[in-house]
């Protein structure tokens, strides 16, 4: 029987994506910025089986929400405390199976460091890396760079093909047999195996040859997770695996139909790219326990936090939410595609206002292991996905919950692995066990 | 009695800066890729008391020698094989007191993505690292990041002091005290104490703020090497730690002479930067075991990889170096002026020529542990410099060696420390023990 996939959203500070997560009694506080933090990260995630943990990131603090960052990274909203790419080798370092996926903006970076760094780590893990590759989605990133707001769309799109294709150009640089190291002649490389990438782009151009052998996988595993058909045509092209965040189980089958005939017209087979809608789950021994839960932590979220988030996710100032032309406020560039598909889904299967909605913090699914499989199996075989993203309400505790009572309850329906059946994420992708 | 600093120079790959130390039959060739080779690397220096371990690196493979990248990593020249920015963290988990530096470079880096990696490495090692800042060497490297050639000398410098400018001001957005994380009130960090960077400047601009709190040092310790008029003087104001490549003692002091008078000019003391010559040394039992070592090193090279380095070095092709017209090629804007100065100062102290000076690998001293320590101490007690800055002829071998037999002399002497006195770098750097 097919199995699933499962990939955990992680952040390098106590705020993944729910508001104020931080607070709870059991996150986890005194070692943000301790290596062991990230180690044990690594091999609880490692210990469930889950493909890969992936790192969202952002390159600064959104300021959208009254034009200001205070509420967002004073309430505690989802800042990135450490660069996410020096902490991924600790993880690697650690575990040998688990998947390590960097977030990585091509508006902001050059491809040398791009495919180095990736390939890099792809190295040391034997072949575990994914880039999450993302255009960026801030303005305050765009500020951090130079740019007064974020660049329009379609150019960032444009900017992404052209520095995936040099990526790409420098991969391939090495055939995989080109590093002979052989003491007694002195022949350190075979160098009729080694050639130029000579990309020369729109936006970005490289010579190459890197300076680092072919690494494991030969190029990272891709993700992304751009809603826009923009952002859905690139994935089509490129990645391998696609996260989405929909409200319902309905707009995952369509979100699923449509990245389908996507593929399809890049002459790609739709199973080349898994389709990972996100869950945020709360799990107790009993349904009443998941239901306490929820509400606990549904009653530590800060109004103010929520509001902040959301307006940095929809690129909107909510301050004023409830003049009735708020709705209609225009996020320019700004903001992400998916959060406002996921916004208007609510509203729709919630009946509720857009001010009502726009208040809302992330939305909880709460019940017992074989309540929350059973969610997961009816999305998973109905064909809405492949399997889910899992971003922690609670770090470390949602994880080590949901590997201690969901996953030995997917894994006795035979929907998830209980070994790991290749070494490299990409094996593991193409082959869930 | 005052101590002297080591730093080690080390790379990612088998060859630091004598060339074919790979083919040495203890240079450790299998595990390049593996994250136990720089874990043992870290340990090493650690247990030496070494100040830091800097990776050298560059960002390409130089392909000045018969114009071609073939001859150099053919033969195994100085390439990296990863990015050090993916094993510096690895290094940083199993050390807690040595210093750990990074090569990066103005020219092709943005500063938030330097601010913040470095920042990251400097909380994950409590306050260990350092930043080599260069402005790239070869035309490799700029021609990997869009360029057709090496940008001249003098933009590259002003583009340097602007980056490093708006790093400085990313790293100062936070006081020390702003992260609140007080789950009770909600307060994550008290903004009042967070500001922009606002930085703006002719090169790049940066908003700011960080997303991340302030480090262990604030900011790490600034490592320089220029050696042009235009470097000195970039190193005479942000650097707390000079590397220098003089061939003789008279070239050091000089040297140091001159860096002391460009300090004072930017109103700072002699003692806010170390200087840092480097030594090659192949240390034995005995006087005739070293000096056979030393014999077998030279045996083990390989002309045609000590032409193509030096070419890489010098900025010039080398290939027809015979010609009468050879010394006399001018390298543009590529090269490194302190290679050039080494060279006429050993054609002048060795009386050879400029092709004889070219086909000359890096110099090693051999001796027992007391006669490196008496050239060592002498180097020191003169005045030449603070320290030493050591390649490694052989990894790991040349450590070991140093480590066992020639630290235990100096530590004897009274002129190393044999325990650290301070946690951060910066604390080391200026309180040698």
């Amino acid at each position: 029987m097919s199995k699933m996939h499962l990939v955990a959203y992680l952040k390098t500070g106590p705020t993944a994506s729910f508001a104020s997560g931080w607070r709870h009694p059991s996150a986890t506080l005194d070692d943000l910025f301790e290596p062991a933090r990230f180690e044990y990260m690594a091999k609880l995630l490692e210990d469930a089986r889950f493909d890969a943990g992936f790192f969202a990131d952002g390159l600064g603090i959104p300021d959208v929400y009254r034009n200001t960052f205070a509420d967002y990274v004073g309430r505690g909203g989802q800042v990135s405390l450490l660069d996410p790419m020096t902490v991924l080798p600790i993880m690697a370092r650690v575990t040998s199976r688990l998947g390590l996926g960097a977030t990585l903006a091509t508006t902001f970076h050059n491809p040398y460091y791009l495919a180095r760094g990736l390939a890099s780590l792809d190295h040391l893990s034997k072949g575990r890396v994914a880039w999450n590759v993302v255009t960026g989605s801030h303005n305050a990133e765009a500020r951090n760079h130079g740019f007064d707001a974020m660049p329009d769309k379609n150019m960032r799109y444009e900017r992404a093909e052209d520095v995936l294709a040099a990526c790409a150009a420098l991969w391939d640089c090495w055939d995989e047999d080109a590093l002979v190291l052989d003491r007694e002649s002195g022949v350190y490389a075979d160098t009729s195996k080694i050639r130029y990438a000579d990309y020369k782009g729109p936006y970005v151009s490289t010579r190459g040859p890197m300076s680092m052998p072919r690494s494991p996988q030969g190029r990272p595993v891709i993700l992304q997770a751009g809603s826009s058909p923009r952002g859905r045509d690139f994935a089509a092209k490129w990645a391998e695996m696609v996260f989405c965040s929909p409200a319902t189980k309905e707009a995952c089958l369509e979100f699923r139909e449509d990245m389908v005939k996507r593929l399809r017209a890049h002459g790609r087979a739709p199973e080349e790219c898994v389709i990972l809608p996100s869950l945020s789950v709360v799990v107790g021994e009993t349904e009443s326990i998941a239901i306490e839960k929820k509400e606990f932590l549904e009653s530590i979220v800060d109004p103010e936090l929520v509001l902040a988030s959301n307006s940095a996710l929809l690129g909107v100032d909510l301050s004023d939410v409830e003049s009735p032309e708020a709705a209609d406020q225009g996020a320019g560039s700004a903001g992400v595609q998916g959060s406002r598909d996921r916004m208007a889904q609510r509203m729709k299967a919630e009946g509720i206002s857009y001010a009502q909605a726009a208040r809302k913090p992330r939305g909880l699914i709460a019940g017992t292991p074989a309540m929350i499989a059973d969610i997961m199996e009816d999305w998973f075989r109905s064909g809405a996905c492949d399997g889910f993203v899992l971003p922690p309400a609670v770090f470390p505790l949602t994880y080590e919950d949901f590997g201690r009572m969901v996953v030995p309850e997917l894994q006795k329906r035979g929907v998830f692995r209980r070994e790991y059946a290749g070494r490299t994420l990409r094996e593991n992708l193409r082959n869930p066990g």
